[in-house]
């Protein structure tokens, strides 16, 4: 079965908002087996509309559309694909039902008759639930093809693709005889082209088992895709590129898929249990914000001191005046001043101390925007790495924060 | 002019990328009076890319492509729009001189043989430089139609547009006889429903001057877009809606276009000459962070402590054992008394004591997740706010961040 996806609304061509539907439903069709040839974007111009579906319906089996099932006048996806079907728009008492039940979860007692307008859906079709808000999803055969419409929200169309629309996919017999496998391994510490020149003959193979390579901002990961008639071969396929990943790039590599370096550091505490303290300057409290991002994170992280000032790098982290004044705060005795202080006030079995430049403004010739010391403390063990990142002040307290999580992480 | 999008790249049809170009695309021709009609996106396939630019062709006056322009045989695009153009690719000696060049500032000596192939482009055709890669833009005039092929990637992509493309295409005039301007109005502290209501007869205004309402997690935007052949006038109209929504919104707005809450607070603080002070318990240095993504913010912003431990707020924010046990962590005294500890603490004019819980564990029927207490102390003045707030852990630090710097913002 061969796909395309038309997203319809004015608001996706004037640039007001990036379409990210195309790439969710592209996804989710992939792991189904159903190639997509085709995104294409229409605004809410009926005639557009129509010869764009006209055109979909020569060359693809299943026309997936997203957006324009709202109750105004803008509104014109099921309107205009009556018309390019021959068919008439009906009035649906299920659809009416749900909408009524949906504005009465809401607390409203009568249904605003804007809304009654989604009742009516084309003849023949098939309506999903929205779960989410009142437009229906459809599901239309037109000859041997199939138009489903999609409402235009994420919110409201990624559980319905989930939970309906995937279902039924497979029910009909849509779901393709192969299916495509991906999982990402993550890795951190290597810049790209030293990972590329690691793995340079993995990113070359071609056909059914692939290897991409993706940059981004102080991480980079490497996503194999598997395309096989057997869910299980493919996974298998995936398995023994991972291993060779894993031989070639070993412990650079933190984590897999989902996995994000402050829960892969969560996890490694809870099972060492550990705890953790952090001091921060440069960082201003994002290193404290990403470990406290993660559920469970109060069981292990005790403690997080934004240290902006001198005086409050003193007055609370014990660094010594002296050491500021011969060697700067930004310092690798500054760094390490800083963890130790840190650790001794919360008592706890690791403890950090991030101290850097992170710009604009503040860098000078031997000590310039983006110079970074991170200080870790784990018992007896103490360590000070000098970084140099570059980018703006986000980015570079961001290259921080991952530098930090990923000492700790090593560290364990 | 009409124009249309067309994006290349099967790791786009796979959901691997989402593109980010047509959107960007889409507001830079707006702002130029070109209309964008259609954005579509293919894989790097050349019949189906040949097909696609023959349609595009047929009905759109300027084409833009993204992607396909890399040294690699997936990378199609010009040899499929010579094609299509019925033209051959020549060499070009000034594109060699400029990929020359960029491996040189990479620090290579001769240029890798893969690049070379990039030196060749439709001939007739202009280039345009690419400051950030080797893949040049390319200019091509068919007939009464124009193509333009432009890299995939955003930061090659971007800095080429706006540099030399746009200049380009308003001296060729291709710019339209009438512009786009937008104004977006930031407000917080108002739900989605109740901005509606205030604004609901502006939401429905049609033609040339439009407003459109847009929800994020914990703040609510109005778009203004103006359409006009005078650039003067568009802004004037744009200013008179604003005036409106400012008398209807007052002090719920917080800001412009690319105004952050946390530029907004800090451009107070810096006017007043106020420093400030944070105790953190559930966003967990979420809310320093933001403060310290402020270029500058070292000047008022102090000290941030993230005290997810009881004995870390009894130690270091002198928060009563008595209170905690009394009242629970999560309380109206405690928040106050960790605003009070730490505004002690840092000598500072402004002190805040957050705590709350983020969940998704902790909850309980008295205290669920979602409930928060933010404190704020400003010299003899001080007060402490109840929020429940839903969503996941993120979501739930990130509307505490909001309303943290909101109270902030209010108390100046």
């Amino acid at each position: 079965m061969n796909a395309e996806i038309i997203g319809i609304g004015t608001e996706i061509l004037l640039g007001h908002i990036v379409n990210t539907n195309s790439a969710y439903l592209s996804r989710k069709l992939a792991s189904l087996g159903i190639n997509v040839y085709y995104h294409s974007t229409v605004g809410d111009n009926p005639a557009r509309l129509a010869s764009l579906l006209k055109l979909a319906l020569s060359r693809s089996d299943i026309i997936f559309t997203t957006g324009g099932l709202g109750p105004t006048v803008d509104d014109i996806t099921l309107s205009v694909i009556t018309r390019v079907c021959f068919k008439n728009l009906d009035f649906n008492k299920d659809v009416l039902k749900d909408i009524n039940s949906y504005f009465k979860r809401k607390g409203l007692k009568t249904t605003p008759q804007d809304a009654v307008k989604q009742a009516y859906i084309p003849e023949g079709a098939i309506r999903f639930k929205n779960t989410v808000g009142t437009a229906p999803g459809i599901f239309l055969k037109h000859w041997n093809r199939i138009i489903i419409a999609l409402p235009g929200p994420p919110r409201e169309l990624n559980p319905m693709f989930e939970k309906y629309i995937m279902p039924y996919l497979k029910k009909k017999g849509c779901a393709g005889d192969w299916t495509i496998k991906t999982r990402t391994v993550k890795t951190t510490g290597l810049v790209e082209s030293l990972v590329n020149k690691k793995v340079k003959d993995l990113l070359s193979m071609s056909g059914d088992i692939t290897v991409g390579i993706y940059a981004h901002l102080g991480e980079v990961h490497l996503k194999i895709t598997a395309k096989d008639k057997d869910e299980k071969r493919a996974n298998k396929r995936i398995k023994g590129v991972e291993k060779d990943i894993r031989r070639r790039l070993k412990d650079y590599i933190y984590g897999i898929d989902n996995d994000t370096l402050e829960e892969v550091v969560g996890k490694f505490l809870m099972r060492k249990k550990k705890t953790l303290s952090i001091a921060e300057s440069c960082t201003g409290g994002l290193v404290a914000n990403r470990i406290t991002n993660v559920s469970g994170s109060s069981l292990y992280f005790k403690m997080g001191i934004t240290a902006y000032s001198n005086q409050a790098k003193e007055k609370l982290l014990s660094v010594s005046r002296e050491s500021i004044r011969k060697h700067g705060a930004v310092s690798k005795v500054v760094a390490s001043e800083m963890a130790k202080g840190i650790g001794n006030l919360a008592d706890t079995d690791i403890s950090l101390g991030i101290t850097g430049i992170a710009g604009p403004t503040g860098g000078t010739k031997k000590k310039p925007v983006g110079l970074v010391y991170i200080s870790i403390i784990t018992g007896k063990k103490r360590s000070t790495k000098e970084f140099r990142f570059t980018g703006n002040r986000e980015e570079i307290k961001y290259q921080t924060s991952i530098a930090a999580l990923d000492l700790i992480r090593r560290s364990l």
